[in-house]
């Protein structure tokens, strides 16, 4: 089983916010990896394993990084296989890592998702192989279902709720 | 007893904050309802909520959202019914949502109140069935003198806080 | 021929952003009255407006400032009358008056709209006004298919653009 | 022993902050008094302090107010006197406060301190108090010495931290 | 030749930023089409096309939008097809369009570019494509080289400036 | 004639902004100096001018700066003369400007105004003359007055405006 | 042993963000001193160390500062020694001391490093000894392998972590 | 004549704002160079030039970039050379730009400058040099003073200005 995903965050300590990724790459049963690199500390990694990426097999790679966050655009500048890049929360409420990673200049787009929203950096890889691969884009419709349960459950839950003047 | 005014969020974690609206709609006794729905898990819920709130009653559509919050534009902009928007803190210190909500395209205002702010979203509500309803015009009033009151208790409270300098 | 809103501005300067919700209420045949008002050089004529609108039938308020933009904040105060807030771009790109109009505190709401957005005001107190009018509804639900037919026919021009490796 | 200078504010929650000018005042030995007013909860009562303000004797008005803060400039707007805002910290991380208070339009300035920094106002007044009044003079210049006095205290407290390369 | 990638606008204003995405999809020889459509004008539409993209052999959609942009967003919701957006500057330096298309809510990720920024969208669009076309990915390479070559001949034009202790 | 006021900024280029505060001071009667003085880059007659200004007889110091403006700070902590701060708009919209002025640390105020507000900062100058001088006081009274009329004669031209459904 | 480096700041309150900077510097043997001066508060004392620095030795100047943040500023306009300025984060997430430090006029640079960023000053204090001092430059190659160890031991603990889809 | 410092910037449109860094060393008399590199264009020539610049004799690197500003970083993590960052106004006023230079991780500074502030870099350049170098140490001195010239000249021109209540 070759990993399709590669999840690529700087140090352990991004770990609690990128297991949203991991968790539903899993869930949709995408085989993926996990590497520490950074663009700053590790420069030769990054560009052995952003240069290697595609013949590997990768489809997409998930780039996580706050503050003055470079990872995921110096990785794009390396390959061309899509990175999508997760601004981590570190300082500036996380608005300094959203701006260091969505404004990239022309000819290097990093595909950007909310600031720490791992979990929808997972979705998007998954629907990117799903462009490709009829199973992924089943589950994807599946999971796009169960979104839909919570909200309905939320429903039923505030019919529960109790005002005099509140009629449902 | 029909509701007059419909409560929407996309999740009961967002009750806590929005309690403030169904608080006052029940203090000033106008019938109202509470639902979840979600511009982006249930969209057919959506327009079939949006597309017959005016014919059942609805006069004032009250929806809370947060982060790149497009309940109450997507909402708006399927009915002729007014539609309050509350922005609802998650990130960026709800700068995001409030941006979200209140810089609507020509055409489709949604009409902004401030972050969290689901009191005054209950109260504008009110104002705008006060412009037909002689009754709740008539407690908004009472309202108003109410709010004076716990300024000139605040004022009375001051007086005993005590510095050698002080002279009131 | 009563005016049903009251358009409300600080300065003769202010009315090429505010005859956006003068022409849109014209075209809904809605009457309507303009006034300069100072929440700050003519704080006695504004509590005399705010304080008399209901009486003189006046059913919204839409009102215009910039920067530390206190006068629709201000007339809120002394009316129950729903009150539209347009902040209107002076400095800092229009986010020091969206601030001073948006963030209002417990029991005095706004209804704000966007920068500069003077037009959505007009249609917010139309929606306001049709919520007991079933002549101003049915010119909103008009006003609804037009918006409609300008994406339509922006679309057809978007046909008549050609790249070699266009399809539609 | 009349007033120079007032202190308002909205309600007593705003008194943990703002009892830093009170204190500074007293220090200074200058008669002040404190307040409960509301720009939107009871502007008769702010009119009817702001135009008497002068004629009680008042010197300075230090006016607190949170969010979308209009109290310093409306009070601003009714007297001659000077008055000091100080901008309360309540949501996003006060900038709406700051903005609220010091971007007033041409003719009705407001001394805006910062964020929370009701010391500092408390010692502005003093220091518009003190051009007409020489002991009042006097204890600010011995307040400037006491400032220094930290610093050069602070000094010494660095001399006893230890690191082998340290060299003081 | 069927479309692969869909660019969806709300109007032909946002035609001279969009044309970005078209040439280069045009170089690359990627078959697409141009529609207008407006989360809040057309929402039917919208629908329709979000719904029917993925049968239509729809790869990768590019949706712009200004202001409170929803267009993205609204359109994610509804497919699973994997969605770009363009945040389009028209007030705020383009901020409130930024914040309004990235900070998705769980479960809908929009892959977000840099403001105005369509060229980029348009090579991302591309990228995806590459996961299963080896000739796409081979025009990618080569325009990554070409993206060299500029910075190579820039190079060369700098070393032309004299200034007399510049040395090369 | 001995000056009151001092104006201070750091070059001429700075003069067009801060002739408001000169005007305005020219209006009400109040002798005034006007200086080229920079904390950075003539730090020495900064001091000389800071500690020597009470005892010239100068009752307020307006100071000018942009960017990173530490001038108006920089004298307000060699002297105990009011320092009014007009923060000057140079880059980040004036941001920048703004709280480098205002966010003073605890014992060293600085009355700020608006962005570019030197008109306000020549106002604020007189209020704070007029604490001790009668004429002065008795002039201000009548500038607000002469604001009254400007919006007076504002309500005056909106009346000529003609739309079929306006009332006034 | 006469220090090369001078960590300043303007109360003990900031040491435990500044230990970063003398840990570094102890690190790398680099010698150094630590004092307490503040722009506002001993403007003389900070004038007489900024004067006196280059003769006494001192190669670098660390100055840390917090809010209207002026330390780094006024030091450096009185020395051609490199001053290296830290903004503390004191209110606005360190946004005001970041500005106020960053945004010199021209002619006095701040060599500016991130938010509360100690030990980055320090290294950028060594990087400039380094320049002329072999010994330092050979710990900084040092020091950069050492943050090389730490990414290659994180990703052997990313490993360990499992997940059935994970390959590696 | 070898180069002590290289300017980098990633095309020859940002030479007008560098040209300011190249103009003061010229004047200064520090030989320097002129590169265009890229740090997501041409990574292998940005690490080439960069673990080679301290064998060449290089000093100090000038790196300029904007929107999302990689290169000064991308640069400081593959040498010991200090790495000047000058933030290019692109987009966002700049604040992007300078975000994504200064926040920097824990063990790679870079020393920033202002928005656009190449002038300040090469003076700042010209400061590393000078620690090692008494001739460029005498030049900035004298630098220093032509700036207190400038000032004292404008003084003299605010002579000139004519109120009739102006004293000086």
């Amino acid at each position: 089983m070759e990993a399709l995903v590669s999840i690529i965050m700087g140090s352990t300590s991004d770990m609690p916010v990128m297991e949203g990724a991991a968790k539903i790459l899993n869930d949709f049963g995408i085989p993926f990896e996990i590497h520490a690199l950074s663009a700053h500390r590790t420069p030769e990694e990054v560009e052995k394993f952003a240069k290697g990426a595609s013949e590997r097999g990768i489809k997409v790679i998930i780039a996580a990084a706050g503050m003055a966050a470079h990872l995921p655009g110096v990785i794009a500048s390396m390959t061309t296989v899509p990175v999508i890049g997760v601004p981590v929360k570190a300082s500036l409420e996380g608005l300094d890592s959203l701006l260091s990673i969505v404004q990239m200049p022309s000819g290097i787009p990093v595909a950007t998702v909310g600031i720490n929203a791992a979990q929808n950096a997972g979705i998007l890889a998954a629907q990117i192989i799903a462009t490709g691969d009829k199973t992924i884009a089943g589950e994807l419709k599946k999971f796009k279902e169960s979104l839909k349960k919570k909200v309905v459950q939320a429903n039923e839950d505030l019919k529960n709720i109790k005002f005099p003047f509140k009629t449902n």
